[in-house]
C-alpha cells in the first residue's frame, strides 16, 4: 500500500495523458460498463461530505473519493474544501493507494471534463473564451482548455476588481499568451465570447441569454439541486443539451432546473460519453448553440486516481 | 494526519474501555443524536464493498469505514475480508486519522456489541455458553463475553473436527480457564447452553428451537437479507426481540426473515440503545427467552475509531 501526498500526485499528473483517460471513463459510464452507486452524503452542522465511488469493468481499481465542504473553514485559515481518494484492487479488494490530494484531483478531473466538452462541442473558431467566476475552477478550466482550443483571448467576469486582478495575474502566469480582459457585467462577456464556462456556486442565474449563434456554454458550478448559473431559457433554446450523467443531471445542476420548469424534456439530453464514443452527435453546425452541464461523475475520479497510480505516472 | 497500522491499533485498543464507549454509541443511535446515512454498497465480480459512515453529535469525529469481502481471496493466500477506517474532524472536515486495521476493528466492535447484549439480556446465571461457528467472530465473541459473564463452560458447534480442534486450542490460549466441549450437533448445544451466540454466514437456519426457558441468543452472523441462522419460530416464541438498529433489521438479518414470514411484528422489536439508556426493559425475568439480532451499525465504528485515536489510547 502506498500513500501519495499532493506534491507527488502533481508530479505524476504531469506524466499522464489525462484527457483520453477521462474520456474513456465517460464512455464506460454511458455504455453501461461502469458500476457507479448513488453518491453518499453526510450533512453536518458545519459542513457536508460527499462520497463518490464505483468501478469501471476494464479498470484494475475501484475508487472511493471523500470530498468535503466546510464553509466556515477560511475563517480558521483552512481551505473550505478538502478531499482524498482511495484506490483498491478490483480482483482482491486490497487497498492499493491512498491519494491525499486535498481535493486537487477533483479540481483537475472537473477541468478536464470541461476540456473534453470543448473538444466535442466548441465552435471550430473560438473568437474569445468567457470565464464566469474567479475561483479555483475558473483558473483550472482555462488551463486545461489550452490543450483543445487555440484561442488565447479571454474575458473573465467576477464580483470585484480585486478578484479579477488576481485572476488575470494568475492565469497569465499559467500561460503568458493569454490576453485577459475583465468585466463586472456578465452580459458583456456573453456578447463577446462564443465559448463560455461558468464556474460559480450561484443559486440564481447569472447568464440570461439569448446567446450568439455558434456559442457553446459549459456549466461547471452547479452540482446540487439548489445551485444554478444559467437561465433555463438558455437550455430551452439550445440546439444541443449535453449532460455528463443524465441520471445525475435529472436531480442536480442546470438541467434539473430546466426540467422542473418544463423548459426541456429529458429525451433531448445527450450524454457526454455517447458523443465521445460516436454514438451521438456533438456539434454538427457552426451556428448551433450548445450547452453542457457537468455535475461530476465518479468515473472521472476512478480514471484520474488510476492514472496517477499507474506505471506510466512513475516513468 | 496520522496513519495507524494494525499493531499500533491493537496496542491502543488495550488501553481504552471500549464497552462503555460503544454503549454510548448505541444510545446516541437510538436517541436520534447520531447521523447515520444508509450503507453504501458496491457489488463487484469477485467481491463486495460496504461503506458505513456517519457522525454522533457529541463526538469530535465523523468516521467512514470501508469493508470488503472477496471470497476467492483465500485461494490467493489473502484474507477474504479487509477494511479500514477514516476519521475526520467534525468541526473542519480535516482528515485526522487513517486506521489501517484490516477489518480488526470491525471484528472487535461486533464482539463488543455481543458483550453489551449479554450484559443486558443474558440470564443471571449462565450455565454454559454456546458458540455456533468456529471463525474469527466465534473467537472474538467468546473473548469479549469474559468481561460481562463469569461462566467459563463453553460448547462450540462447527462443521468439522479439525476446525473445532483449532477453535478449542485458540480460545484456551485466550483464557486457560475456558473449558470447551465440541459438538457437530447444534441441537446438543441448544439443549445444554443458556447463552448462545451464532456467528456463521449460514443462509438456512441452524438453530431451530424450541429453546430452554431462560435462554438468550445473540445472532451475529446474518447481516444481509439472505443470511439466516435462526428459525423464525425462535423469534416468534421469544419474550423479547432486540435489534441493534430497528431500521436496518427490517431489511437485513434474522428479524427481516421473521417479519417477512409474519412471525413477529415490527412493534415488538426493541432497540438496544433504548435498553442501555433505561428507556426500555432488557431481561426482566430469569425464565424469559430473549433474542438479539446484530447487523452492525456505523455508531460502533465511529466509537471504536474515536476511542483508538483518543488521548486515552496514547496514555
Amino acid at each position: 500500500m502506498q500513500i501519495l501526498e499532493l506534491e507527488e500526485i502533481k508530479r505524476r499528473l504531469e506524466k499522464v495523458d489525462i484527457i483520453p483517460a477521462i474520456e474513456r471513463g465517460f464512455v464506460a459510464y454511458s455504455s453501461g460498463t461502469a458500476n457507479i452507486p448513488p453518491v453518499g452524503e453526510l450533512q453536518l452542522d458545519k459542513g457536508e461530505v460527499h462520497i463518490k465511488y464505483g468501478a469501471i469493468e476494464a479498470s484494475p481499481y475501484y475508487v472511493i473519493k471523500i470530498a468535503s465542504g466546510f464553509y466556515g473553514n477560511p475563517e480558521l485559515g483552512l481551505p473550505s474544501s478538502d478531499g482524498c481518494m482511495l484506490a483498491f484492487c478490483q480482483e482482491t479488494g486490497q487497498l492499493k493507494s491512498i491519494l491525499l490530494d486535498k481535493g486537487h484531483l477533483t479540481d483537475v478531473r472537473t477541468a478536464v471534463a470541461g476540456a473534453i466538452v470543448a473538444k466535442y462541442l466548441a465552435p471550430r473558431r473560438v473568437s474569445r473564451i468567457g470565464i464566469v467566476g474567479t475561483g479555483i475552477q475558473a483558473r483550472a478550466q482555462l488551463s486545461y482548455l489550452r490543450s483543445v482550443v487555440d484561442c488565447r483571448e479571454v474575458v473573465v467576469w467576477g464580483r470585484s476588481h480585486s478578484r479579477l486582478d488576481r485572476y488575470v495575474s494568475d492565469v497569465t502566469e499559467i500561460d503568458p499568451d493569454f490576453r485577459v480582459e475583465t468585466t463586472l457585467d456578465v452580459a458583456e462577456l456573453q456578447e463577446r465570447c462564443n465559448l463560455i464556462v461558468t464556474t460559480t456556486p450561484a443559486t440564481t442565474p447569472l447568464l440570461h441569454g439569448p446567446l450568439r449563434p455558434g456559442t457553446h456554454v459549459t456549466a461547471v458550478g452547479s452540482d446540487t439541486p439548489e445551485k444554478q448559473e444559467l437561465d433555463p431559457s438558455i437550455l430551452q433554446r439550445a440546439d444541443r443539451v449535453v449532460a455528463d450523467s443524465v441520471e445525475q443531471c435529472r436531480l442536480r445542476g442546470e438541467i434539473s432546473h430546466a426540467l422542473r420548469d418544463r423548459r426541456i424534456q429529458v429525451d433531448r439530453i445527450v450524454e457526454l460519453g455517447r458523443i465521445i464514443s460516436g454514438h451521438a452527435d456533438g456539434r454538427t453546425d457552426d451556428d448551433q448553440i450548445t450547452v453542457a452541464d457537468l455535475t461530476g461523475v465518479a468515473v472521472q475520479d476512478i480514471q484520474i486516481a488510476s492514472a496517477v497510480i499507474s506505471e506510466r505516472a512513475l516513468a
